[in-house]
């Protein structure tokens, strides 16, 4: 017998590309162009660094106490995490224990079966409408938990909220998570609801409309004894997963509201321009109330534009997949960035 | 029934404390008391905090190729994690797939049977002798995995490096984990055994020798089949567990072999003066590799020592466990914070 009989193997989900060449037009991973709030910039500049020599406060009650302050809600409903993934990796493995399967659709979040595989946790992919619209009544039957992502990636449709509540009405024994990695490019949060619904899990993420996937920092919302049974496994897992300077930084980048307001309007200003750019081009998409539209164009596969726009220092994310191999995942970048893509699908269609 | 019922309940590992009150002297958490390699404070002042709107590089190239430097290994052989504590948890979920138990003994770092009960695998503590000293012949029936604390902690006490390398003859079949987290106060490091051993995994850290703890880096040594693994499993988790700044403080921290020599060295030398005063005061205690002394007195319980001294503002760790619920594990501060301590318990005893 050999060790390797008992490792347990895995098919990793495959990260965007972060290339490490300059000057290349990054519209992969679904960053935003702007930089974090400028106290970030500030206080980093002063940061004492002989404290780094002390653990950080297990509890980080500096980032957490920041985050409940911004979305006014009570601290002990709040969790924090490195990353959403962090966070959502933690909740699989903290409330999805059951022998029945857990339900999510068949195009979204690609690292939902790679966790589930990852902790063997039975699963069912319900295929998304033609549209990439959901059914909620697909989401009423017996099963071991829903994951939801809304609005849904890579296609950037929102399930509208009463759809959601209905599908937490019909699921009260299981717990329903809510990734809304997304939500504050025009979509309407679940947070309200966690005080109806004592199963909802609401995860949210600095990566996107808060400027900081450099620093992983991903957080949810839930019922107090939810918050309680995740923090108890996290703990169980790794008493002290974030840095000294990711939580001061963190408070600092989530307290400056207008800074937010401007930025995140900024991109869904540019989003919309870009929609009707790629729409007077021929590309088709589903509209899209997140930081990237997910197009794809009659009349020239996805793989030919997406070697095209490479070989011109753009990079789009594409997906091998079943049923969305046609399309090109585009993040949201600067204007300039979007008028250089523009003009380049301007010369490839 | 209730979404509760599918919950994985867990007792959690408690962290020492991180008490956030000012003019304490903090031994209970075996940090370093020197400030981190020099290079960290110059590097943080002009830190570019715009490129923290990117994801950092997942393959966390810069610090894995530093450690993999500093230790002069292939960098395919190194593995880096949110503190140590990331690294084997890690590890136990990738390795630890067995129906036979995992062994460790019963006093070691008590993560080990935490991070057991979370993963549901089974597990059997091996007691220590009474002089906290292992039977490697322990360790040489049938298993599922095999973990060795080295030197131990609580206890401070070393394996020899023979007798590590004759469990590891023992247990081909099995991985085995040397967690070196106190390595560098004086014990003899199993990294050159990874070229012998592919079953071999020799985990390290920055909390400690590094005065790293507040950036959260922990490594580890194996085969690369066995790093590979170690990798999959970790992007099945988390594609950016490391963020940008801890990556590139990180690299910068190892980098510095003088700082590192001159810090471990003062920090022995302060552990070997104090261990001389403890002796004079009547304490107990196995003869200590880490920057940790495992002390009790003939005379006065554990308890009491350990109030007294907090009442005075001086903190050390007591563990409330069957064996060892007299003694105290000291950490080594700067000498003065020591001598505060021994003036402490010169009114103590």
């Amino acid at each position: 017998m050999s060790w390797e009989e008992n490792v347990r193997k895995v098919v990793p989900y495959t990260p965007g590309e972060q290339p490490k060449i300059q000057n290349i037009i990054k519209l992969n991973t679904n960053e935003n162009p702007y930089p974090p709030a400028p106290a970030v910039a500030e206080a980093i500049k002063i940061m004492d660094v002989d404290r780094f020599k002390k653990y950080p406060d297990p509890s980080c009650s500096v980032l957490v106490d920041a985050i409940a302050d911004f979305y006014n809600v009570s601290s002990d409903r709040v969790f924090v995490g490195v990353g959403s993934d962090d966070v959502l990796a933690m909740a699989f493995l903290t409330f999805f224990n059951s022998d029945k399967p857990v339900l999510f659709p068949d195009i979204t979040y690609s690292f939902y079966d790679v966790w589930a595989n990852l902790y063997r946790i039975p699963f069912k992919q319900i295929p998304l409408n033609e549209d990439f619209t959901i059914t909620k009544e697909d989401y009423f039957g017996e099963n071991g938990g829903v994951v939801i992502a809304n609005p849904n990636a890579p296609t950037g449709v929102e399930l509208p909220l009463k759809d959601i509540e209905e599908i937490l009405q019909k699921n009260r024994d299981v717990v329903v998570i809510v990734d809304e990695a997304y939500i504050d490019f025009g979509g309407e949060s679940a947070l309200p609801l966690i005080d109806k619904y004592d199963n909802l899990l609401v995860v949210q993420t600095f990566s996107k409309s808060r400027s900081m996937a450099g620093m992983r920092i991903g957080y949810a919302f839930g019922n107090e004894k939810l918050i309680k049974y995740l923090s108890d496994v996290k703990y169980s897992f790794n008493s002290y997963t974030m840095n000294t300077p990711t939580l001061e930084l963190g408070a600092l980048a989530i307290s400056n509201r207008d800074y937010f307001d401007k930025t995140r309007n900024m991109v869904i200003g540019t989003r919309e321009r870009v929609k009707k750019e790629l729409k007077e081009l021929g590309f088709e998409f589903a509209d899209s109330k997140t930081n990237f539209i997910f197009a794809k164009h009659p009349d020239k596969s996805g793989k030919e534009i997406f070697a095209n726009l490479r070989s011109r220092g753009i990079i789009v994310r594409r997906f091998d997949l079943p049923r969305i191999d046609e399309y090109l995942r585009i993040s949201i970048g600067t204007d300039e960035e979007m008028d250089t893509l523009i003009r380049a699908l301007k010369e490839i269609i």
